[in-house]
C-alpha cells in the first residue's frame, strides 16, 4: 500500500482503513453479493448508510434534533448559491467576510440573489490574515464566514457570537477541532478534505431558519425539499456518502474531534516551529491566523526551489506545491495525515538547510 | 464474486471488470501509489480521466466539436432545473411531452422558470404508452422528451424531427441503442443506469443553443461556466466519473452501441416473448412502446405473488419488484446485465407456470 506522504490540498488524504473498506464495497457491499456501485439507494442496506452518516455528523457536532443533516452533490460551490437562495430575502441583505478566493465566489453568488454586504476583507494583503474587529449587522438575514482558507493557509481561531444566523463554509477544516456547533445556524463542507472523497457535500442546518424568503424555489436548490426527502429527494451520490460515513466512523472510533484536534495541533506545531526556526524558509501568513490544516511557506532563496523539490520528492512526499495565487509551498495536514508524514517533511527541511545554508 | 442476477432499476448493474477496476483504484490509482479518492482533480492523471470520458461520449454518439460534454453532480433532477434555466427565455415558452413521473418533475421545474406547455401526455392511462401524433410548436425555445420511462417500462422507439432544439432526458437508456445524436441539441443522463454509478450526470450540449436567455445566472447552474471550466469549474465527483469512464471503455472495447443494441434486443425479445407466451403473466404497457430496458409485468393471479417471489429469490434474482405506481414486477435489463440473467428469469417464469397453471 501507499507509502506516499500525501499533503494534497484537496481532494486530500483519507485513512488507509477507509480506502480498504471502500475497495471492498466496490466488490461486495454489506455481504449482499452486490457492489455498492450497483444497488438501489432505496435498499435497506443503503438507507442505513444515510442514517448513520447523518447521526455521526450530529454526534460529532453535539447538536440535537433542531438541526438537520444533508449530503448533496454539487460541492461547496453549489452551497455558495443555495445559501442565499434559501436565506436571503428580497428586502433584506446578507453579510459576508471575504477571506479569499472561495469567500469571493460565495459573495458573487449571493449578489446574484440579492443585497450582499462585505463587512470585512483581507484582500489588501492577498488574504494573508483574518479580518478582525468588524461589527456584524444586527439586521442581516445571515452572516457568512469561511473558517479555513486553503489557498493562503489562514484559519479563524475563534468565531464571533452573533445575533443573526451564522453560516460557515467549513470545507477545509470540518471536524479538525472542537467548535461549539450550536453557535452556527448552517455549516456546509465539501467532503473531499477532512471527511471523504469528492462528490458529496455535507450541510447541517438549523431548521427554524428555513422557509422565510417567500421565494418560489427550484426543487433541487431547496433545503426543505431535501430535508423532506431525508437527503434522498433524488438519487444521492451513493459511494461518496458511504466513504464519508466510513471516515466519520474512523474519527469517532479513535476518539472523536478532541482526539484529532490534539494530533492536528502536534502536526501544526511541528511544521510551523520548523518554518520559524529554519533559516531557509519563511511563512506567508499572519502568525496568529495560521491554519492547522494548510501551512504555506516560501524559500528565502526561490532560486533553490529545484533543489528543495528534489529533496522532498526523493523522500516520498507529494502535493506540497503552493497554489499559484501564493506560490512557494503548501503542506496540507488534514485529519488522516499521520504525524510521521510531517516529521518526514521537517527532516527534509532540516537536510535542505544543512546543505544550502 | 457476485452471482446475483441484478435486475435493479437503478442504480443498476455494472460490468464485473469495471467493479474490479474501481476497487483497485480505491487502493492504487494509475500506479500513483495513491488512492483515486485522495488525489487532486487537477493532477495530470485525473485530467486524463475527464478528457477520456468526454471523448468517449462524443465518439459513441458520433458528434463533433459543435457539442460539449460535461459531467456534473446533482443527478438528472438538477438538469430538470438547469435546462429551462439555460434555455427558456422570458418571452418564450418550452414544450414538453409528459411520459411519467420524471417528465412530470422536469415540467414542474420548467414552470418555475417560465412558460411551459405540455403538448402531449399519457397520464390518462397511467403512462402505459408513449403519446404520438402531436405537433411540435415551431416557436418553442426547446422541446423536451424522456426517451425511456423506467417506472412504466415505456420507451420512445423513434424521435421526432423538430425545428427547435430537441432536449432529451436519456437517463435510463443512454448508449443502449443507436440513435442519431446530431438530431438532439441537448442530451442528459444520470449515470447510474447504463453508464456508471450514482453521483455524476452526463450532459452533451450543442454550444450554439446556449447564452440566449439574457438571464443573470448562478454559476453552478450555468452550462457555459462549466464548459469554460472544462467540466471542472469546481471539484467534480472524481470517483463516479472515473467509473463512468471505465463503463464507456468497456462498451467501446466490446463493439460499441451497435454491439450492445443487438444484445439488448435479444434480452428484451427473450423476456417479452415469455411474458406473452406464459399463461400466468401479462405485460403492463402498449406493445409498440415496450422498453428494452425495463420490462413491467403482472401476475394474472396476484394472490400467487408470494409463491413467485419464492421462486425468483431462490434462483438468485434481485431487484424485480415493480415500482409502487405500477405494482407487480419490473425487470431492468441495462447494458451490463448478461443475457444469461434474463434466461434465468424466464426459466423461473416457466417453472412457475408449470407449477401453478
Amino acid at each position: 500500500m501507499s507509502k506516499v506522504h500525501n499533503f494534497s490540498a484537496g481532494p486530500g488524504i483519507l485513512p488507509l482503513e477507509v480506502l480498504k473498506q471502500s475497495a471492498d464495497a466496490c466488490i461486495n457491499f454489506d455481504n449482499m453479493n452486490l457492489s455498492l456501485l450497483e444497488i438501489s439507494h432505496r435498499s435497506k442496506n443503503y438507507e442505513a448508510v444515510i442514517d448513520e452518516s447523518k447521526a455521526l455528523v450530529k454526534e460529532l457536532f453535539e447538536v440535537g434534533d433542531d438541526y438537520e443533516v444533508l449530503f448533496l452533490g454539487g460541492g461547496a460551490s453549489m452551497q455558495f448559491a443555495m445559501v442565499p437562495y434559501n436565506l436571503l430575502t428580497d428586502n433584506g441583505f446578507a453579510a459576508y467576510v471575504n477571506t479569499g478566493v472561495w469567500a469571493t465566489k460565495a459573495i458573487k453568488e449571493s449578489k446574484i440573489i440579492g443585497k450582499t454586504n462585505v463587512i470585512a476583507t483581507s484582500e489588501d494583503k492577498n488574504f494573508n490574515y483574518i479580518p478582525k474587529g468588524y461589527e456584524i449587522p444586527k439586521d442581516a438575514d445571515y452572516f457568512h464566514i469561511t473558517s479555513n482558507n486553503t489557498i493562503y493557509g489562514t484559519q479563524m481561531k475563534s468565531f464571533p457570537k452573533c445575533d443573526v444566523p451564522l453560516v460557515c463554509d467549513m470545507s477545509s477544516d470540518i471536524f479538525s477541532r472542537r467548535i461549539n456547533a450550536k453557535d452556527f445556524s448552517l455549516i456546509y463542507a465539501g467532503a473531499q478534505k477532512n471527511m471523504g472523497p469528492a462528490g458529496s457535500t455535507m450541510i447541517m442546518v438549523k431548521k427554524d431558519i428555513l422557509g422565510k424568503t417567500g421565494r418560489k424555489m427550484l426543487s433541487m436548490l431547496d433545503y426543505q425539499v431535501h430535508i423532506k426527502g431525508g437527503s434522498m429527494y433524488n438519487t444521492p451520490p451513493v459511494f461518496p456518502i458511504y466513504v464519508s460515513m466510513l471516515t466519520l466512523r474512523w474519527l469517532k472510533k479513535n476518539g472523536g474531534v478532541s482526539w484529532i484536534e490534539n494530533i492536528n495541533q502536534q502536526k501544526a506545531d511541528l511544521l510551523y516551529n520548523e518554518i520559524d526556526r529554519n533559516s531557509q524558509f519563511v511563512g506567508t501568513t499572519a502568525k496568529e491566523d495560521r491554519s492547522n490544516m494548510n501551512a504555506c511557506f516560501l524559500l528565502n532563496k526561490p532560486e533553490l526551489e529545484p533543489e528543495f523539490d528534489k529533496l522532498w520528492k526523493g523522500a516520498g512526499i507529494d502535493g506540497i506545491r503552493g497554489h499559484r495565487d501564493v506560490g512557494g509551498y503548501r503542506a496540507s495536514m488534514y485529519n488522516a495525515l499521520p504525524l510521521e508524514s510531517v516529521q518526514v517533511l521537517v527532516d527534509v527541511m532540516k537536510a535542505f538547510e544543512a546543505k544550502f545554508a
